[in-house]
């Protein structure tokens, strides 16, 4: 009986959640699910609308509603979420998997998730909400933010990186942030782990009359990267590579405690 | 000319900007707009309804709207914005205080951001957005969720706090998250400066059906902390002291970063 159900577990499939924060529809997570399929057992559980740039909010003063769909055909299962992209991953594992998954996979998102930008990345706190629950965990983005961007070129580099964290695992409380950059599979150099690079955001509000007199604002804003590193994931990006930055949840600067200590509070 | 300019500038108070995330009429920011009115010029630019558990969301996707308001009498000026916690940061920044301020305050928080909740806090979220824009900063709780709760006894804490930033600066990239016992003063022990403790929420979803017989949920969940560390901020609240975390955005988990490239990608 043990040596049966042994074997059958070796056989297994791994269980792979997927979500995002472009919404189950996005070309982004159809490509993501096509790789997928070729290494697990697919549950989708994903926005039913765009979720930009939430960051790792979660819905405490609204309800959720799931519902069950099929979007494009395939093994996958799928399911789309009235929440923001961390609500996915919670509801999912919470209610609906039949098991802890072996690995969530993020993605794969319209438009770069590198530097500072992993802060307000729905799809990274996707991923990060995993991780926080034991889950083995990547986010996928892809350096292109057209709606028809091209994934295909992104999917070898995918696949292989999520085997290699199914078969070697990762640390706990660790999270990976993938970027890939727009170019066909020749003329991608490799592959980078490397660190989060210091760059801000210089913010442009564009400020507008509506027709009513009253005035609003756009949030808009340049990008600027404050690193000469070259073991950064803005360095990779722009020298050709995809750029893998390991990241943790735990926030504390540990290098300050002592300083803090010393006014004497 | 000069020399009065210096005299001048060394007399001038500091310019405080004031934000939270349970909304600008919440009473926590009515009593951190009190406490810094004494301490310098306060400019409070807060959500116009509450934004609890909205992490570190922007509004990418739809207009922002900034009104001019007056809440309570005092020195201060008021602006109540559309958005997150985070585009008030921005916003007050970029459009409307007269320079950038010496000292950024969110809060104070009805219930606690100690350990993991710091990642879904939008009251940090705004603190560290300040923190990424180079102004020093700092996000205070009380543990007490009551709407009406007792804001009095953390005052003298939050002073002294604010004041030692002030004076002292914070080192590059950190911003304090401050947590503060639901006590009066003579039964807090002191500050303790900590490092956020492992804990998880372990969820719990609320399933019910609505009057249309369509199933939804209601996101619930328990904390528990994982964390038997003596260094934490979990230990040093349920231990009476006032918990104060250095936190940091760069998320790079430097130590992961040999042995995945240990995997030969």
């Amino acid at each position: 009986m043990n040596k049966n159900k042994n074997i059958e577990m070796a056989n297994e499939r791994p269980l792979i959640l997927i979500t995002n924060d472009d919404g189950i529809t996005a070309l982004g997570i159809r490509n993501l699910i096509s790789v997928m399929n070729e290494i697990g057992d697919v549950w989708v559980v994903a926005p039913d609308k765009g979720q930009s740039g939430m960051g790792h909010a979660i819905t405490v003063n609204s309800t959720l509603h799931v519902d069950e769909v099929r979007i494009d055909d395939g093994p996958q299962k799928e399911y789309s979420c009235s929440g923001t992209p961390a609500d996915c991953v919670k509801i999912a594992i919470s209610e609906l998997l039949p098991k802890k998954p072996d690995l969530c996979v993020s993605g794969i998102n319209h438009g770069s998730n590198s530097a500072i930008n992993v802060i307000y990345s729905g799809t990274m706190s996707a991923a990060i909400e995993a991780g926080m629950e034991g889950v083995p965990s990547i986010g996928f983005s892809l350096l292109d933010y057209s709606l028809d961007a091209n994934f295909e070129h992104s999917k070898v580099f995918i696949k292989k990186i999520a085997e290699n964290t199914l078969k070697q695992g990762l640390p706990q409380g660790v999270i990976l942030n993938v970027n890939i950059p727009n170019l066909s599979v020749d003329n991608i150099k490799g592959v980078r782990v490397c660190r989060q690079a210091k760059a801000t955001w210089e913010e442009e509000f564009d400020r507008r009359i509506d027709p009513r007199g009253r005035t609003y604002f756009w949030l808009t804003g340049k990008f600027v990267n404050l690193d000469k590193g070259e073991d950064t994931d803005e360095w990779a990006l722009a020298n050709d590579y995809v750029s893998v930055v390991p990241v943790q949840y735990d926030l504390t600067a540990h290098f300050a405690i002592q300083r803090i200590n010393s006014w004497g509070l």
